[in-house]
């Protein structure tokens, strides 16, 4: 399989308020996108990647003159890969409120002057999905051939399955939920605080003080990385290996090869990704929960999605968002008796199995793919 | 069955070194005990029961004059409960380190004339059992009737059978393992950070500033909080319910009870706990490994034990130290033909249930200390 090579992102600008569920609306907004192979003359082999917490509009390839610069899903998309760019015109698009291009709470607020910082309105999956129609829009695509997320992209993914079923064709929700549990509200509140009591933090104005609560970020992304992992690929990769020959016996050094590698991934997190969107997106995340709106039902909730083909994958090990999260989503689209195929991944690593390169996982990935070219006819 | 009334702590001071795993000492410190109950003629009733993270010698009964002021395991000790003290002569004692009477890091330093901070000697599962021996020495208990410890606790008990063998009954290791997962350390290295990493904890010499870290504590705690719960009960208990009529679309402000529940936990925490007593204790869990000395064979460590016999108990929703770990221990004891009874009690409640009144628990323990006092035959 060839790699995509050099990508370009672009940016689109979007005059018109975007009315929010919050009840704000934000005006005036970037997105940062990219797209990968070309769109066919029927427009009909569109399909739009949507990306979870820690990742953006770079979806796959690699800019010129970086190295290492693959996009995040680079294992999954590109020429001849399970999602094909010689067949499919794909679309990744940086979510409004992130800080990897699009505009964010580090950009200037025309109201104020100076960077939006924790003003910067609430937005929820729901407010992403319907940037992105508005992207869609721009681009001319009128429908997807499939939306594609994991973890929190795959409620992207859902969500536009509600909001603009008209303009799907196919759904893959991979490693994802229908909300979150207590447990995942619970580790989000966490982060936050770690995060909002960090002196740094200058109540979400930090930027004009010239410093970053990289302290709260750093504890944020600690609690992240044991969720994201397995118990058993923790202790497989880790267990109580020690850092030196022997103890040290202190409470502040480093003893063990797990604390080295979670300080690791905290300092490096620390160093590129903005508070205020961790804030932004983990709320997002606790928000998302269509069933609300239909007194808990998660099956009439779906039931604006009939006629729309869903591929749902959950990981065996993915403690995050377990594969009985995923089962209510079968569940709720086999009530409404939707087109639905439902593949739970033996795969050791947990919630980041979404992400690696698992034979079988992405031989179900590639399987859906094809079957959604010949159901639409697009490609080759 | 009557509650034990009015119980009065104890304190005893020990002038000799007592010498540490790191290869330090620490002399002249004091312990901190409550006993309940009589010790018999022979001096053969006696049990002692070993403390977690957030406890002390405060076992059972309540202050004169304090309200609410049952000790941690009231539902457990007292006459005519399951650890019986019209039967037994209980002892809880302070551990070296903790923040509840015994000394610590608050305490003053000989050497310096200032609080001990973190100066203070790092002190292990080992260490403890061996400054809880002095104790019974002092007390003039040659030998226990039984151990007993939940958690942390349990590792303790489990200690005393390794390194006092001839001075121990039976043994009562509930919600315990054997050495604490990667995943475990890696909970702890996240709350310490939190902990170090607050401006306010001045390297740990925040006395002499007049300020205390509640910012790490609060997160700390809160990160101990979602791994003593279930999965599930933290779902029963608060789900996703709002605390106010309608959500309010802030990543600051309080949205859901769970939040609620865990700042509280975490503002209630930071006002009496201290923080290099967290750093402490949280070490104390990541070292004990007894199998380590053994080339990682925990059955070789407990060729110590033969002797004694072992009642082994978990809880199936407990994902902190899970039955899996118990096993672990059990089947070490079983290799060594050593007479250990198990129980796998079905209880909702995660890790805590060792600390909750569930009649099947109870009930196990209850008669596990019926078949001690017909063994040794202590008691009435």
């Amino acid at each position: 399989m060839a790699s995509l090579g050099h990508v370009t992102p672009q940016s689109k600008h979007f005059a018109a308020p975007l009315p929010l569920r919050s009840g704000a609306s934000i005006a005036g907004y970037d997105l940062v996108y990219e797209t990968y192979g070309t769109l066919d003359a029927r427009r009909s082999n569109a399909v739009l990647v949507c990306h979870a917490l820690n990742a953006s509009h770079h979806v796959a390839g690699t800019y010129a003159g970086q190295e290492r610069s693959e996009g995040w899903w680079d294992n999954l998309v590109g020429p001849g890969k399970p999602l094909d760019t010689d067949r499919y015109f794909v679309i990744g698009v940086n979510n409004l409120g992130s800080c990897f291009g699009s505009t964010g709470p580090m950009h200037v607020n025309p109201a104020t002057g100076r960077p939006w910082g924790a003003d910067f309105p609430v937005v929820t999956v729901e407010d992403w999905v319907d940037a992105q129609a508005r992207l869609l829009d721009a681009l001319g695509i009128e429908r997807l051939a499939a939306v594609l997320g994991g973890s929190l992209g795959g409620m992207q993914a859902l969500s536009w399955t509600l909001r603009h079923p008209q303009r799907v064709g196919h759904c893959i929700a991979v490693a994802t939920a229908p909300s979150l549990s207590a447990q995942n509200i619970a580790f989000n509140e966490v982060a936050r605080r770690a995060i909002i009591t960090d002196p740094d933090f200058h109540g979400g104005h930090f930027y004009a003080h010239g410093v970053v609560p990289k302290r709260g970020l750093r504890v944020a992304r600690m609690i992240g990385h044991i969720t994201y992992l397995s118990d058993d690929s923790m202790e497989q990769k880790f267990g109580r290996a020690l850092r030196a020959a022997e103890l040290g016996y202190s409470t502040q050094d480093i003893e063990f090869q797990i604390e080295s590698y979670l300080r690791y991934q905290g300092d490096k997190f620390s160093e590129y990704f903005d508070a205020n969107t961790y804030l932004l997106i983990t709320r997002a995340l606790d928000y998302f929960d269509p069933a609300s709106e239909h007194g808990g039902d998660l099956a009439a909730a779906f039931a604006a999605a009939r006629g729309i083909g869903f591929h749902v994958v959950s990981f065996t090990t993915d403690w995050r968002f377990s594969p009985a999260r995923s089962r209510e989503i079968v569940k709720a689209l086999v009530d409404n008796r939707i087109d639905v195929s439902y593949a739970e991944i033996a795969a050791p690593h947990g919630h980041d199995a979404f992400l690696l390169e698992d034979t079988r996982y992405h031989g179900v990935l590639r399987a859906a793919f094809q079957r959604i070219a010949a159901a639409t006819g697009g490609g080759r």
